[in-house]
């Protein structure tokens, strides 16, 4: 039998405040998905003004960054032509995001979920989506 | 050109705590999404203990009420066998919800948003939905 | 080699314009889509005010009239529990719709496109796909 | 609650009009396609000899640039091999459209809905969708 770790809604809502105290830094009003450890949906807003789009791309990065237990980002650069995960962008009927935004969040080394935003550039995405996780870890014991 | 009202994401959060209320009081952790008139999500959350397949069909729920101005529990009734709307409920994808929990938030007759919420029976996930649209309108003067 | 007799838009235009003034005498706001003899779309109105679902739902049963060269109405009538087209409703992806208000346009026998109305009732759905057929037809000499 | 401004589809119509005139000089038949602020289609027409696949990539260029609030040309710059968005043009199920032709109608800096243009080459199907925007805000008193 195993043992998971897994955010709570209260987690989800602490990376979704952060991450939104960085988007309204920055003055870009984002859409912010924080799925479980299996990519499965726990939170979600839309700041007045976020994009339309970005309402399915937010909860496909965080599923994509929890399930496959890696950052967006790392897989644009591995995605490339010519590079080994080249094409994999199109998976899962498009879910599969390729783009900054998406970030695993790791407690003792295991995912127990993912924070994906989606609305500003990719750097403006992933740069929330950090601010969002750093919250949540500055507010956890020990860490 | 048209002029619409829509809910914001601070009405959201209001819908959703009022409807998250309702859901503690009868000790159903449930899925909440809330969309805005045209079915676009603002905003989500499933309590702990709130089911997966809940996380799609809380969102859908909401979809069907504010996209076709009504509740789902009304299409619930009007798509049974030997009735003028039998079969819809595979419509769209199967986004289209026939079952009681999605309900859109009117103000001055108009559809503003909807509220979807699922993981309990169809009865206890319209009766927070509702609550939820209960709690938005008791906080807008007037109402 | 065959030779097909398909709609054209001006057709198209006029099924939209006899159907709409219609939808306006009995008040509802309708989403109303044409396609050609192979369901692919020609022509989509959505009057202000018609739903935001009925805007895919009107191309599905403009296209499911159009590619089994059948009304919606009578495959919801074939596709009662226990009736031979049980089921088909799913078919397509959802995309085969079986509530009444989908209407082929024949000429000389053979479908030559058809018309989806969505946003009222079926049964209102169906009468304003019909005035628009009525109106095509009345413009045709000889008919 | 928000207040929001949209097209009605007398203003669909003038789009479509403006767009289908600069098809006809530069003889390339379109499908053309215009959808609301939140990319829900209000009309659309193909003209006599549009293409078949262009009846879906229109609706979804359109849906792109309401719904992400810039030109589908935007993206195909910023997602090519390299860039940023790279891997984007598959998300939403491959509805988000990263090909010239798309791009918002913008009243007052507020995206009030959107054009999408396909048959021809990008280029002409971002002249055209150009065009009919131009008509459009030319019939806009005070613009």
């Amino acid at each position: 039998m195993l043992t998971i770790k897994r955010l709570s809604l209260e987690d989800a809502r602490n990376l979704i405040a952060g991450g939104r105290a960085k988007a309204e830094d920055i003055g870009v009003p984002m859409c912010i998905a924080i799925t479980d450890e299996s990519g499965q949906l726990i939170a979600f807003e839309r700041m007045d003004g976020g994009k339309v789009t970005s309402t399915i791309i937010a909860q496909d990065k965080a599923y994509t960054a929890a399930g496959a237990k890696r950052t967006t980002q790392s897989y644009s650069e591995a995605s490339q032509p010519g590079k080994p995960a080249y094409g994999i962008h199109s998976a899962i009927g498009g879910r599969l995001l390729v783009v900054a935004g998406g970030i695993p969040v790791l407690i003792d080394g295991e995912v127990v979920g993912a924070v994906g935003f989606s609305s500003g550039s990719p750097a403006q995405d992933a740069e929330c989506a950090q601010a969002g996780i750093d919250a949540l870890l500055s507010q956890i014991p020990g860490r």
